[in-house]
């Protein structure tokens, strides 16, 4: 007997939870991803930041899935989808069929129509991108340290985050603890704890998504950890030596880019008859599936997913759910009753500010923040890791970077 | 005051345990590497086998030598030495003026005049090749798993090692457990059991520093492990999909090098009065200085030095003890002392094979191989990466591995 064949494109949460639906169903099932590896996102920024090594936080898909025996994982880049045909064809030149597919391919940076920024200020998306950022951000101190000219001792010393969302919220709050406590007395010619830290942000204030109190209190931490924390201001332009601002000019070596997201170019393959927005994100059906192909369902950061009007925020939580519920509306249809509009549930919203504390929006207006908020991330993120083996190892790094400001992952890797 | 500068280059063994010979001493010492850590060598075959993770062997250097207030470290790349002006110049154009100067610069891979192997057949010295090594290894699997062609997914399920030493032996020992038990079950159309590990050595026997019969226990093992191991075999060729000795040609997509050393190229740069073996190692005299230049040492796989006639293996052990015997040597001149011969003391040498076996030699005809060597294997391994704060991840990661056949560092990382 045949059984249905489901594909899914992408192994971050939408594709990963959506696959997880699916042990145990007379289906063949189909994941694909670039990469060999599942990524716990919301910790990229703490490799970034050396605290925590990669494989603290991504674990090999095939693990994470080898006891559904109806479920196989290939690794490959998918190139085309033909939704008439019902086939994705993969880089090899090897087409895919398949009966229901769902895409939770994600979203990568957007530079807003300035691709040659991307080289000067790399985002946070992947592994590949945190060992990039962690790279430039120890490599700039070991610059600084051979020096002999003061203004690029500075350069090298500056360090600028563009974006005020949660992750560059949450990069800005690791290096300042990191400069004065974890590398001072490493270095002979500099005092790392002159190392500043600038945030920039467009909007009137920084964590837009959150409550305004908790927003309010994570800026005013922010600047307590000694980030310069700059709100509507509009970076005009990066050079590889400089931020502009209008006419400043920010002299720094080390830029990260926090600012922006852009779909992933394969929502566009979906046809014209599937919406999207200027984003390029695929507007989707209450079911999650697109128009005209109810056989298609999107979910996790390429949809745009709405729940009582209001726009589903592009976390983790939004991409767990909705995958969850992509792969249950395609099990419906599978034995014949009608799939269910997506209700996205908030569970809270979360950002670390340093080291040690934390904001936390349950909603209902329950605000909390500091030291408990930070408790309560610490356990959440620990439980969540749980489909990872790597559990007692982040506990022992993160345990050694509390007690000792040490950091746990201080390697500079070449490019191969 | 001015105190005497020691200049030292490389921070592997040789130079670190040189190092810190200066603590607390009346010298400014600086150590110049080019990347940021020291790494375990003697555990790369680890990591290249996703067993550890880069940061569990591997340490910010300036972090090791933290304490010493008289040390400062830069990394950098140094492109020449001139030891009549006594300067070495950094690829930045900086000049470091030294009174002494320790090069321990190490080796690269040898190709015996073939350079164009390299890109097919990377070896194993750094980091980067370890994780080049596990990206090449990894994605085999995975690409062996998408091939719909018979042939080619032979070919990915062929690995040719190409030499017999402790490296070669070692990464051959673990690729069998790998394919058999940790990577079972997860793949739906490859039994990765099927996996061939191909052995090729060039002399009469393996391991040829070791006595004739650990070696021979070592084949026996290796075999038993499925390993097919070849002696007296002359790679004639190594092509992107196969390996040719003779006529014979093994087809195979992933083929490593652990068959030849060459000594770093700063060992020329000491002038024409140095005398250079055929591996373009320095010849030193017997208190590591030489010829011409008393304030100039070499260490560690460098340098060719000899105790009792003997030639001085190129491991670990050896250039720790060369490393600090010449800062001592570099401390008795300053005290106006005569410099001491270096004498070396082999205090065993170890190999693994596959994951709970290995041999001993600790001299003297005190042999010991299996279980009880890899006992004694994994508690002296413990014991010197006491200098490191990963001992206990380590041991968690060891302590996995053994278990449950678990591998903690499978990522595929694409080079950026």
């Amino acid at each position: 007997m045949k059984f249905p064949r489901v594909l899914i494109i992408g192994g971050g949460f939408g594709g990963l939870y959506a696959a997880r639906q699916f042990r145990d169903t007379l289906t063949e099932v189909t994941l694909v991803d670039r990469s060999n590896h599942h990524t716990f996102q919301p910790l990229l920024y703490q490799v970034a930041t050396a605290t925590l090594a990669p494989s603290d936080i991504a674990a090999p898909l095939r693990w994470l899935l080898r006891k559904q025996k109806n479920t196989e994982v290939l690794m490959a880049e998918v190139e085309r989808i033909d939704p008439e045909r019902r086939v994705a064809v993969l880089d090899s030149g090897r087409e895919l069929p398949y009966d229901y597919l769902i895409l939770a391919a994600g979203a990568r940076h957007s530079y807003f129509g300035h691709a040659e920024w991307e080289a000067i200020a790399p985002g946070l998306k992947s592994i590949e991108d945190a060992l990039e950022i962690r790279r430039r951000f120890l490599s700039a101190f070991e610059e600084a340290e051979k020096s002999t000219d003061e203004s690029e001792r500075n350069a090298y010393l500056t360090f600028v985050i563009i974006g005020g969302g949660a992750t560059g919220v949450e990069l800005a709050g690791m290096l300042p603890t990191i400069a004065r406590h974890t590398l001072r007395g490493e270095f002979r010619n500099i005092d790392t704890a002159t190392a500043r830290v600038i945030l920039l942000e467009g909007g009137p204030r920084i964590l837009p998504t959150f409550a305004e109190d908790l927003a309010a209190h994570a800026e005013r931490d922010l600047r307590e950890l000694g980030v310069d924390v700059r709100t509507r201001t509009m970076v005009t332009s990066v050079e590889p030596n400089a931020v502009c601002i209008g006419d400043e000019r920010i002299v720094a070596r080390t830029v990260l880019w926090a600012a922006g997201n852009a779909a992933s170019p394969l929502g566009r393959l979906l046809g014209p008859t599937v919406p999207l927005d200027r984003a390029g994100r695929v507007v989707v059906q209450p079911d999650l599936s697109v128009p005209a192909h109810p056989e298609i369902f999107v979910v996790g950061d390429l949809a745009v997913m709405t729940t009582d009007g209001k726009v589903v925020p592009g976390v983790a939580q939004g991409a767990i759910q909705s995958g969850r519920a992509s792969a249950r509306n395609i099990l419906r249809v599978i034995h014949g009753e009608t799939p269910k509009p997506f209700r996205y549930h908030n569970k809270g919203e979360l950002a670390t500010i340093g080291r040690y504390k934390a904001i936390a929006d349950f909603g209902h207006g329950l605000h909390v923040a500091g030291h408990p908020a930070w408790w309560f991330w610490l356990f959440l993120h620990i439980l969540y890791l749980a489909g990872f083996r790597n559990r007692l190892s982040v506990l022992i790094e993160w345990g050694y970077a509390f007690f000792r400001y040490g950091l746990g992952a201080r390697l500079i890797t070449r490019r191969s």
